[in-house]
């Protein structure tokens, strides 16, 4: 079996068989197979596509490339959630111990901040002590003992995608659906998980703005999970305007809190127990959505997520007392306020711009290696639909004195204020399932 | 400027800057944008195809990135011949000398063979003592001298075609008829040749089997030679069957001698006389096809062609006694008949599986570093549209006793024996010029 033939193949938009594809990764991981070789197959992929059944192949092969987490000897359902992430997306740090609290297993193991969006393990990492470093055995640990951690990707998860994410990101194959579908579901499935619920986005902040484009991708990644044994419900979600008000890795963790405190944005709590229900019906802890629904709002209500989620911080080396002061968290120097230009009601956000300018202030990464400041970033004072009198703050800048003035004009352009007003867009789009 | 931008750029289907081309070029020829993004970038090209636009910008970068020999201090024109390829193709071997011998410079740079061709240079190489190892300096001493020489292109001709060839052949981006077209420009027109002829091949022993295919291919190099101020001229002619009757290393020096002798095979002096006729008339040598003709039918005739041949045998270190002695090239160990299973008309012949045979009998590459055996070959004794008896000889193999069983088999699959006649497929197609 010869690279140049399989990439032909491929090329010519021939279906390539299970050994094709088992071969190609494994000696591309292997170093037999050089990089120049492999970039040539995903740009032929990115054009020709994968079928169903050479997802299966390819996913599965960087799922065993490396280590494969088993939650089976103990008692509950290993269940997590993946968000192709937004802007302000913080659902995460909240949802995790929340279905943790009804009884199901959240092995969560999340990604840094790239691009326009920020990481929940940047996130996580503002409080101090906080840390998301795990073998696997003190993973299993943790997840025996209190059903829940927050764990970064490490080496011994599918080295086969990671090697090949890096390549993809240098070769300008990282817009192709079967890719990155391939890419989320073989890292999730490592997880051991049982079922796994999607969160796609679509709009000006979400990776793909098409919803078609979004509609595919969760197709995709359902048809490849509960083809491999994880039962797979997607969510498509609307990423037209931030999740909750707040961007930025300090203050998406105090919102996190204020939604475990049953305090938080109506999204931000929606999202939390919409997914939440589907979790806990995968993880065999409510018999349908509505229950489900039920029981998350339960446990935002009696304490019992915020105690779980004190447990994790705990666990993981954590100030626990900044739940009850987030003056312990880093802070800005400065709080800006950005006045609104004219009257009028906001009819549209360029949310990739919002996180832009959170990038401006020092609040995220252009490349792996930059540093995040994370104290810095944007409280936002209005939504799509709201009306606005001019000298209103449209949001409260939070920053270090850095980029404060490239910010303010990116986000002045990116809130479109308008004399018609306008029905805001449903947060809730189709819902996925095999 | 940034490689990648580049890569999705012209993955997206955009038209890329001449200053964009440039950058990529110069920088992957400079080592500064690695293998694995140029293979990126070649296949998206694979794709996308590259505009008229873009085709001059590639082809300039390549040609300007190495030396471009001036024969403008000297009398006549310079033009050359490329052929695209094909089984018993030696037409450049009595070409050369039959238009040098007319008064135009051919100053003919080379390739070696590989896969199911022979090139000109290990062909010419089978003749004791020649070599076609030049410095441009004694290339052009030699064109002052006799009007005519053989070269191996060298690292001072277009290297950034040559690095980026050597990636595309691992990386499946050979056939490809914009990369395909901006490669051989580019080293043609490094020649400093004011005119250029194409020979391009369609049939089934054709890199471009498909006659539509080498019409794109033929118009694609016709364009970017004439807009870069070579005027191109393309003949599509057929590779339905081999040319003439010999293939295989010193089999086509008798046959190109004979040629020159003017005892030629029908086809092949008919294919020296048309290219002899369009290069006349771009060198200034003729007014028009017709005299051109006339013309190196006269060369043929009176000897002048044979001489020009023999003086450059002289040139170039080759033993020129070869011509009258034929026995003093490397002669093959056996002579073995293959003769006709069942009585009827050749209707087919598969070329490709012809040239194939040449190799397997060990006359042709598979890689770069295999030697070549020059001696051994295929001499074909029916055409399509002959009648052959049962036992009649189909052809003689000239073997050193390599591979004879495995090539007599494909041979004899090759050629398809009808009971229904067949009209010859014609050897010229379409003529194509601007």
């Amino acid at each position: 079996m010869r690279a140049l033939d399989i990439i032909i193949k491929k090329r010519n938009g021939l279906e390539l068989s299970d050994a094709e594809i088992n071969f190609l990764i494994n000696s591309y991981t292997n170093g037999e197979v050089p990089d120049y070789q492999m970039s040539a197959f995903t740009m032929a992929v990115f054009f020709r596509k994968l079928s169903r059944k050479e997802l299966s192949a390819l996913t599965a092969t960087m799922l065993h490339s490396g280590n494969v987490l088993d939650f089976s000897n103990l008692p509950g359902v290993p269940v997590d959630k993946h968000s192709t992430g937004g802007v302000g997306d913080k659902i995460s740090i909240p949802l995790a111990p929340a279905v943790a609290a009804c009884g199901v297993l959240v092995p969560m193991i999340s990604g840094r901040g790239l691009g326009h969006t920020g990481g929940t393990l940047d996130k996580l990492e503002s409080i101090p002590g906080f840390s998301c470093r795990f073998s696997s055995e003190k993973l299993k640990k943790q997840i025996a003992e209190i059903g829940c951690c927050f764990g970064a990707a490490n080496d011994e998860i599918a080295p086969a995608d990671k090697k090949l994410y890096e390549l993809r990101d240098v070769t300008g194959t990282v817009e192709s659906i079967p890719l990155i579908s391939s890419s989320i579901m073989s890292k999730k499935m490592a997880e051991g998980i049982k079922g796994l619920v999607l969160d796609v986005k679509y709009g000006s902040g979400a990776f793909m703005r098409d919803p078609k484009d979004a509609y595919e991708l969760a197709q995709t990644m359902v048809e490849i999970g509960t083809s491999m044994g994880t039962t797979t419900v997607a969510r498509l979600t609307s990423m037209e305007q931030p999740i909750g008000n707040m961007i930025g890795h300090t203050l998406e963790i105090i919102e996190s809190i204020e939604v475990l405190k049953n305090n938080g944005p109506a999204d931000t709590t929606a999202l939390v127990i919409e997914l939440g229900a589907e979790m806990l019906v995968l993880g065999n802890q409510a018999d349908n959505i509505e229950s489900g629904r039920s029981r998350i709002k339960q446990v935002l209500e009696n304490g019992l997520a915020l105690e779980k989620f004190i447990a994790v911080i705990k666990a993981q080396g954590g100030n626990t007392n900044i739940v009850n002061n987030y003056k312990l968290l880093p802070q800005a120097k400065n709080q800006i306020p950005l006045l609104a230009q004219t009257s009028g009601y906001i009819t549209e956000m360029d949310t990739f711009d919002l996180g832009n300018a959170c990038i401006l202030l020092g609040g995220g990464r252009q490349k792996t290696t930059d540093t995040i400041d994370p104290a810095v970033g944007i409280e936002m004072k209005v939504r799509i639909g709201d009306y606005v009198k001019v000298g209103q703050p449209l949001c409260i800048i939070h920053s270090s004195g850095l980029g404060e003035k490239e910010a303010s004009t990116l986000i002045q352009n990116a809130l479109k204020i308008n004399i018609e007003s306008i029905t805001p867009p449903p947060l809730f789009g189709p819902r996925i399932t095999l």
